[in-house]
């Protein structure tokens, strides 16, 4: 099974060429979208996105990330073995938060042309590198022979920690999903280290806004319209506005600082 | 075969998410997406997409339906048995007009915690219990195993009859479709009896404007940019403007209340 | 292995009737898409998607086309066999550059009753004659059972050559991709007559603006936010802003007549 991450939209051939080019190698693979609309050129929301989809995926699942604003400059091509699975993409960082969680083992530098399309654009790597080594490793083809150990990979990190003190949160925003939901970078642990319980209310200071609201364990125990806070299915705390956009109407953006005060 | 139906967008990992349990279930499943683009907790639209898409797959498909604002409160799961088909999603009403077209023989309370994720968040149900449920049914899990029938089920009227006046029709806009075609809740049997025959003018007064339109068998009869009158490729009236978006030029919603008067 | 292009978008459930059709026939087949987001009516802009997009499949797969806005008058039906490749949509042009690329062989005219579905729309063919004709021809149906061939089809001459004198070139805009990069009806072998290579700087003469840029491998040789010529992937030069939408930032439309003159 090969899964696609990419910024390309779906207007374009270029999604179809890269499953075309898998295809002709290996007729029988299973292509799953993640998603074709992480924001363009954005490596950090495309790492997010892929940290919070590939654990979800068959263990031996091939993850095929194309966000390369680097593309046909002197940036690498990697294979990343970790735990359960083989991640595909730039030497941009993209690969590696998700390939930690799950437990990095191997990064290789992508080498050897016999496993990339015979003439290979400048501009067009997904196509003409990752999709065919992503196929022929679905194919079976050992992993080694993809080229040599390669250890200076570039480093994201996505997910550094928030900074608590007594009952106030720093933090920031790193996501803003489809439906305007504000993630912000606390995790479970975190929350019970605040002590923040299902009910108390807490003061959240946007950049250019502050909000009240309470942590609820779903979007449906406030009214239509209501803020709400709650821990979201990937274990972050969430902002919400039930049935609204909470990012929108308090003029949220990914990489905002975030002052979270437990009031009661 | 599953299908998958969400107001989830394709910018976030969602829907990937329930491909990916689906498919560590039951790796040989076909999944299709009928859409992920339904307007944002329209439960109405989704409804009918689903009535109007459910049709065309082969008997035995699995319809899997995630517009599901009231996540994590009280609202139940449920699994609904039609002739042809199953139907997987939240109690709201919006798998019931779909199942009652095809033939509604049974609807079940998902209660079995077997066939859910080992762990089930409070915001997430379409990944952690309607994706492994569809994935245990499709591998042949016997129906009966979901849970108790259940009979208080929310009902959905999405289609409430248009009202006729001789030859004048009451109706309301049901749906706007991409092209920004205007639907009516009007079926070849009203068109029947109130004797409205191709190439018939009529005068539809919108919220915003009136139009005069004639009904002909297809869109390319008029001049590019003029209204054409044609009944839909599901059965229902709907009002078009050739090679162009009618519901924009018109500042039609749906919900609107339309009239629609045969002048001759 | 089934293709399919359309300007449906993805809100609809146009694009799912069309795969239960596929599936209900034959329940084996691969259906990918190359894109649901073309221009609406935009037969152009589908012809140069699917010119893009055909050649990276395997041999013998099937594209399916519903750009279609002549649907239901007395525009006919194609199927268009190539050397590789079979071609199913509207006589409108948009099959044929594709189609001429990869050698045209044979046109039929769908005629074949027995290959379409029961009840045929007026206004939606992809699903009740192109969808099952397809999936009928993928299950091994003879192709001349399709209908008699048909020499008088539309074509569309979609890449005029560009125009070359001594070291200028006047050509026109024939696509933008979802980057916001804009592409011209300039090919290799017109970048070889007027001697341009890498390093090369040009003034690009665009209705509202002129841009100076030099033609290197890839976007990553500018800094971002500047303007880079490059060769695309697939061997159009193309004009581009790194990490930038250049169509945007200089009010470029597909259509638009630009002079490029190398400077040095």
């Amino acid at each position: 099974m090969i899964t696609l991450l990419t910024d390309f939209g779906t207007k374009d051939h270029f999604v179809s060429a890269i499953k075309g080019v898998i295809l002709s190698i290996n007729p029988e693979v299973k292509i799953i979208d993640i998603s074709h609309d992480v924001a363009k050129y954005d490596v950090e929301a495309a790492a997010y996105t892929l940290l919070c989809a590939h654990k979800w995926f068959p263990k031996g699942t091939i993850h095929v990330v194309v966000v390369d604003p680097g593309v046909g400059t002197e940036r690498r091509g990697l294979v990343v073995k970790s735990r359960n699975y083989l991640f595909i993409g730039p030497d941009n960082g993209v690969l590696i938060p998700a390939a930690r969680r799950d437990g990095l083992e191997k990064v290789l530098e992508i080498k050897n042309e016999e496993l990339m399309l015979k003439s290979v654009s400048t501009t067009f790597h997904g196509r003409d590198i990752f999709a065919p080594v992503a196929a022929w490793l679905s194919k079976g083809a050992p992993l080694d022979i993809v080229g040599p150990p390669f250890s200076r990979y570039k480093d994201l990190a996505l997910l550094k920690p928030c900074r608590i003190m007594r009952r106030t949160i720093e933090c920031r925003v790193i996501h803003i999903d489809g439906f305007g939901n504000i993630v912000f970078n606390v995790k479970p642990q975190d929350i019970n280290r605040v002590n923040l319980q299902r009910g108390d209310t807490v003061e959240i200071t946007l950049p250019k806004t502050t909000v009240k609201a309470r942590l609820q364990p779903s979007y449906g125990y406030v009214k239509t319209g209501e803020p709400v806070l709650v821990i979201n299915s990937e274990g972050f705390l969430e902002l919400a506005i039930r049935e609204g956009n909470a990012a929108r109407k308090y003029c949220v953006q990914r990489g905002n600082f975030v002052i979270i005060k437990i009031l009661c």
